[in-house]
């Protein structure tokens, strides 16, 4: 585990225990539960019951977005917490104060030894395609102390699963050539909604972000040029004092950089092969191109929409791409951020390749265009399906904010006591859970797609390869099916074997966790990806857990009585 | 200024300088911005054009939630990241690796003598009731540091604004006398996704908030007792070991309390008057309720839906709950979290006033009835139509994640440049930005209400009470009106003077500013503040603001050319 160090938290309470450093973000205390938590930590202390033990499952119950699976992420930071999850005297003291004056001194010694070196944690790895119902944490341990943790747990869980599967959403509809750029960061809901939400949509299968602190903790690619304002904040050329800039190779330095594009903005104004329907494009935004290239000459990216995308933004830009590439540097592209992207990227494809062809600059056709403003899954398929010029998109407020759905309903629920089995029930079938200690498993068929995954009991055999095993959903009596697995995984993995002596499983490196993304949704039927009705993938439980599930429910529903 | 700094942040980056703490969260330093932010203050400092002196404004454009106002909020955070804003050694590395070999090292020299001592920020108050385009705040200073600010400043205006405005609408629709209760943290979308919501709901109008860190960072106050986990955790009554209880003035000991609960609970089932139609309650969960009194004589509010409200649940509660009232101690209610609130609410009621009148026990009828489970603005509605009788709702879900919109869209906009004002077009003429260094006023009414806003020149003569003045639209020519204010509030105040020598504004305590937010709502015109169909408060500039505007666009915005 001590592999994954490099990522540390950036505060005080981040000091690593146990080999594995603090959370990322150092609010992420003890204290970040709710108050009920602590109510009921102190009722079973009173009445003697803190330390039963006692397992709970962390699970969702519906896939977001209108889809049919979800990325789960989240658990790194749920292992950090754990692994460090030891209150301070000013928590305890705090604790204290908003507990009634009534409650015994003796409770506060307890919570001041309270850690989580009694709690066996068992995950489904982060990155893994998980759905409905099958639980993605269990968590055994003394009761107090694991309620302590359902809080956090599910906040950690719930918007970095979201989010992750927005990620994997946008990515799936804009295609694997094209790159996907996070600019979310001043539209998230807080800073480390900007902060998770670099982290977990690259994990999600995006290429890099603009979020600067994000690149720093988590080693994600950064990407960034300017902005609007940078353009209307020259007036003229006149402004540009240092005009000097030495070619790529080093071999000569051209003094009037300035003037060089500007013979080149005539050439492009005058030429009749590219049909300029321009008459002289705008100055200041001219000027702020020149600048920009005369500080980043080898990455020179303009921002084309301050005043006209074809009238002034795409001639600029190439007048100042083609100076720069008589002193052997290659600018890397324009960004499109307001308008009819489809539209203006067909037409500034069309003007890139006039102007290969005209002056002969082999590869400025493919010259790169990045679009941004407002995307999201529909307008990404739109542009899909009306045909457009983009290579790359940055993608802000609806990836981050999870705008089509902005949370993910994560629930924390008690399956067993003291090895008895409990159910919580509901009118609702859909919310009653499903009790025992449980194992998990995802049975592959012949083609090497998952089929269905699978809970039983605890104690039962798992299933097989090539042996047929029932499969039951776990409320409908009439749905299930015979299964010949021929690949059986496990799911639940252990991450923090508490006092179980167990091996626990290593934390990996985010892009390790990425890969595994990608690759689980790689391998899924096509048939569960797709965005317009896309077929449920099963989760089932074993004839054993199903016909237990049913003996419990009849004995602890109140019959009804009619008037 | 010194005054708040009770609320301290929690990591090493908080180290106050200028007397102001650092922000709440550590993680929101200098780099959490975007890398373009960089980029472009090395192409300022490349080009000399960094110490140019910029405007800019903070607004948005548009009211959330279909409404027809907004609640300025995250004001706080800002001043906090301004007064401490300095890079540190490592993070100015981590810029130079990131930005082009190329980039010269005395802009790395540059960096590291940056702060905000020569920025001024003016701003409206914290907890003020404000509209599209009018800037919430006006930051002005050195273009490279100004800029470097943007992404922080909008990341904390956005959602603070956003969630606070969303507490204000809940407390809206579910009235003055209902109790609200912010129950998120396990749905936020991240850790300080929790902590900024119970910051920001509480200063909306909520009244408390279940999170413990929040209520220890900003005083909030806590609220909690037991959730589903606890009741099914207990089997029977058996488990009660300790079952002595202390009565509330200390002069005697009910040896049995469990006993007298079941006293108490035979009374209640054969009592004819309370019509009960139960058999027998579930034990498992009154054993629970007893639990949770012993530990909490004086605190005892019960969940009573874990198995059936009316057969199980209420009555349960009222066994402990009369127990409990034998003893001296006041029973503080009960929590329903599914099913239909609203009739359950009034079975509860029905239920607990022929308590009152059975058993003679005054006030009982008046027991309180708390509402939880996916609430929301149209649930809260829809309760008030169907009627009910719920006192105190708790609000996750839908109130932290903003569910109905979960971004508010602020820009920070140049408007002026080395005295020069500048104006951001675009086809879209609401995105348009209103040019100049400017000042904003509230115009009061004849009944105290205001008016409208009016931004002007920074160096017109302010609108005078009494005195006839025209307000045109920004945009639209024929929108224009001539207002005689009763009262003109000067709206952007000085948070951060620079050098300029100004005094500065306190930061008020949270509290003061929760009072503010509610005395603001208060004084609105309700047409404004109505859920369907509002009225919009109208936004204007002065005549000679207008015009300037009109003929900088005019200047700037090329002529088609139609083909």
């Amino acid at each position: 585990m001590e592999k994954n160090n490099g990522n540390k938290g950036v505060g005080v309470e981040s000091a690593a225990r146990f080999g594995v450093p603090g959370p990322t973000n150092p609010m992420v205390t003890p204290l970040l539960t709710d108050l009920y938590q602590f109510t009921m930590a102190y009722a079973y202390w009173k009445a003697g019951k803190h330390q039963e033990r006692a397992v709970f499952d962390l699970y969702f119950r519906k896939n977001p977005f209108g889809g049919e699976y979800t990325v789960f992420a989240g658990l790194e930071e749920c292992i950090r917490l754990v692994a460090n999850f030891k209150f301070q005297e000013d928590e305890i003291s705090f604790v204290r104060q908003m507990l009634p004056p009534s409650c015994e001194d003796e409770f506060y010694d307890y919570l001041r030894e309270v850690d989580c070196s009694d709690v066996e944690l068992y995950a489904i790895p982060e990155g893994t395609v998980v759905f409905p119902k099958v639980p993605l944490l269990r968590i055994e341990g003394p009761i107090a102390i694991v309620q302590l943790l359902e809080t956090p747990f599910v906040n950690l869980v719930n918007y970095a699963s979201l989010v992750t599967t927005n990620a994997a959403r946008h990515r799936f509809v804009a295609g694997k050539s094209k790159v996907l750029l996070e600019f979310g960061l001043r539209r998230a809901q807080g800073p480390d909604g900007g902060i998770g939400a670099s982290k977990y949509c690259y994990m999600g299968g995006f290429d890099a972000t603009s979020n600067v602190a994000a690149g720093k903790l988590f080693g994600i690619p950064l990407r960034g040029t300017h902005s609007h304002a940078f353009v209307s904040s020259y007036m003229s050329v006149d402004e540009i004092a240092e005009k000097s800039l030495r070619s790529s190779d080093g071999s000569r330095t051209c003094d009037d950089f300035v003037a060089l594009v500007q013979t080149w903005s005539s050439k492009i104004q005058w030429s009749k092969s590219l049909h300029s329907t321009f008459g002289e494009t705008n100055q200041s935004e001219l000027a702020a191109f020149i600048s920009y290239a005369l500080a980043f000459p080898a990455n020179f990216l303009a921002l084309v929409d301050t005043y006209d995308v074809m009238r002034s933004g795409v001639p600029n830009f190439c007048a100042v791409a083609l100076a720069l590439n008589d002193l052997g540097y290659k600018a890397l592209g324009i960004r499109l951020d307001s308008g009819d992207l489809a539209y203006l990227s067909c037409e500034s494809r069309k003007f890139f390749q006039s102007i290969e062809e005209e002056f002969r600059i082999p590869g400025f056709g493919k010259m790169n265009i990045t679009a941004s403003n407002d995307l999201n899954e529909e307008t990404l398929d739109a542009l899909n399906k009306q045909g457009h010029e983009v290579d790359a998109y940055g993608i802000g407020t609806y990836l981050v904010t999870c705008y089509a759905q902005a949370a993910l309903g994560c629930v924390f629920k008690l399956v067993e006591i003291n090895n008895q089995p409990r159910i919580k029930l509901s009118e609702d079938v859909s919310k009653v859970s499903i009790p025992c200690k449980k194992r998990s498993y995802r049975l592959y068929g012949r083609e090497g797609f998952p089929l269905l995954d699978i809970m039983t009991g605890e104690n039962e055999l798992p299933p097989k390869v090539g042996e047929r095993i029932l499969c039951r959903h776990p409320f409908i009596e009439s749905k299930r099916a015979y299964v010949v697995p021929q690949r059986v995984e496990e799911l639940l993995k252990c991450y923090w074997p508490g006092r179980s002596g167990k091996g626990r499983e290593e934390l990996p490196m985010l892009k390790e966790v990425r890969a595994r993304c990608i690759s689980q949704l790689d391998h899924m039927r096509s048939d569960h990806m797709r965005r317009l009705n896309p077929t449920p993938y099963k989760v089932s439980v074993s004839g054993k857990l199903y016909d237990f599930i049913h003996f419990l429910w009849l004995n602890e529903a109140p019959v009804g009585e009619l008037q």
